[in-house]
């Protein structure tokens, strides 16, 4: 990570404490890590009498109504501009393009941050922002409550996959239990974000199941999705996201592949790979790209041939 | 809870200060909880040199090997026989029949314990009985170490779904950061037991989903598993567990049924709710029972006259 104007989470809570009419803006396709981060910070602002909104590129999906969050609708004349868990400019959008170029603060914890506001508070150690929010919350002197509480937590809970990622530490649940103290309905959270699926998640598990196949002497297993099914259920690239995960998340299946047909003869692939087997390696043989465990490429022919022209490729990775 | 001989954390760990040759009693079908609670006991007791081995009536899953736990195997005569986990004599078997009249202390966590023991050491507020016992073991005065932290954080993990049932406290998050800090392998534990999913239990949803079945506008879903399917993908008990939460899981469903067939004309349905319909109620209408948000019971009849009488109750119970 190389951070120009890197700051401290305590010179960033000098500047918010000095600082009015703050406008808060969360990057494209939000989820409840940037979208928790800036309520909680929202609330907190409030607390000390501040003027603050949340500008974001897309609409808040409606799951997190809980957070009650106050939208910016010119409401007031934006003085200072912080961007939370945005790693680069590119994510904000143009429903934000007068300030994308003239962020004062960023805070965040993607190591690719690009270094783009004029002042960077970003930690890449940590499994979500709202960690690094509450320290900037408690930093300028704001009781905790529950409505900064259920932010931050639905931030820590969603990023952190409800504490399972590598990058939970001991610190994260001490920030779990402080914002349960503070009243976070964590259960209801929970219930929310990990233990209920929507009737589409439900379909499309249902089609991608029959489809299962195991290749490679069952190191890889491959679910397909045809452009009949996902029409049929109206899918959005979110619930197909779900499905993603799910071939890898067999026990022994070393490369997980989900097959996604976007017209008769072209598929977009999404390749999820355990430990040792690198998913970008396997998507640039394609012209895609993506992360080591998670990567993804289109591939135009036909099921048949697209079918066997990425398993070929996986093969040679799973030998290597 | 009603238990006699209570006795205190602190109690708990002075008997086991003073005691040797310590035989830990797990209760049967173990689960993370019993099996992590009993293996940090058994380490730190260990540490403090004494003698101590674990004995349960079924085999511990091998998904437990990485515990390194000692079995009893006659390796020394008991003198002190303590419970871990364990509600009621009932719960331990067999195997364990010498000792289950003369249990010198239970350690648990269930509201239900029966007192069964000479000293009860039981708090029904916690969500596992591995956050107690990081209590008494933390009295004794043994330092944490990586294997106290594993079995303990497994215990944990495993008994709270993952931090997400109702009973975590911020308690329960202060007990894993102290675990994490003392080495617990956090993330190989919740790969192990919340990111992969058998073979089985793929096949077993594959054809529960394909039975998938929605009832009472929606509120009510119904999944199948006939005789043939179970015995083609020789599921065990557990093996059906993880289904039985899924159609209650469904967005909008107030009750999940999960009918599987034992015989040509007898199903064993078990029957979740959400939070304001009585699973219990509708089970005991066929002679069943359970707890309130989970119960089961057992049907005769054709399969088509099963489910219509447990939809007729289940639209009885919606309608209240």
């Amino acid at each position: 990570m190389m951070i120009n104007n890197s700051i401290s989470t305590k010179q960033a809570s000098e500047f918010l404490s000095q600082s009015d009419n703050i406008l808060l803006l969360c990057h494209k396709n939000p989820d409840g890590d940037t979208i928790g981060s800036a309520g909680g910070l929202m609330y907190a602002l409030k607390k000390l009498g501040k003027c603050c909104a949340i500008l974001c590129q897309d609409r808040i999906p409606d799951k997190y109504d809980y957070l009650k969050l106050e939208l910016y609708r010119n409401q007031f004349i934006p003085e200072a501009i912080v961007s939370v868990d945005v790693a680069s400019a590119h994510l904000l959008g143009e429903k934000t393009a007068p300030y994308n170029d003239n962020v004062d603060l960023c805070i965040d914890h993607h190591p690719s941050n690009t270094s783009y506001a004029k002042m960077t508070c970003c930690d890449g150690s940590l499994p979500a922002t709202a960690q690094l929010m509450l320290e900037i919350i408690e930093n300028m002197g704001v009781e905790l409550d529950k409505d900064i509480a259920n932010c931050l937590y639905t931030g820590i809970m969603t990023d952190t996959g409800c504490f399972k990622y590598s990058a939970t530490s001991s610190a994260t649940h001490i920030a779990g239990a402080k914002l349960i103290d503070a009243g976070a309905d964590h259960t209801f959270i929970a219930n929310r974000f990990f233990m209920s699926k929507s009737r589409k998640n439900i379909m499309l598990e249902k089609y991608a199941l029959n489809t299962l196949e195991f290749f490679c002497n069952d190191r890889c297993a491959v679910v397909v999705l045809t452009k009949e099914i996902l029409d049929e259920i109206q899918a959005q690239p979110s619930d197909i996201e779900g499905i993603s995960a799910m071939p890898r998340a067999i026990e022994g299946v070393d490369v997980g592949l989900t097959i996604r047909q976007l017209t008769d003869s072209s598929f977009k692939i999404s390749i999820r790979t355990s430990e040792n087997i690198n998913a970008c390696e396997i998507a640039e043989g394609f012209g895609g790209g993506g992360h080591t465990r998670a990567a993804g490429c289109e591939v135009m022919g036909s099921l048949e041939c697209v079918k066997k022209a990425i398993l070929r490729e996986v093969e040679t990775a799973l030998c290597k």
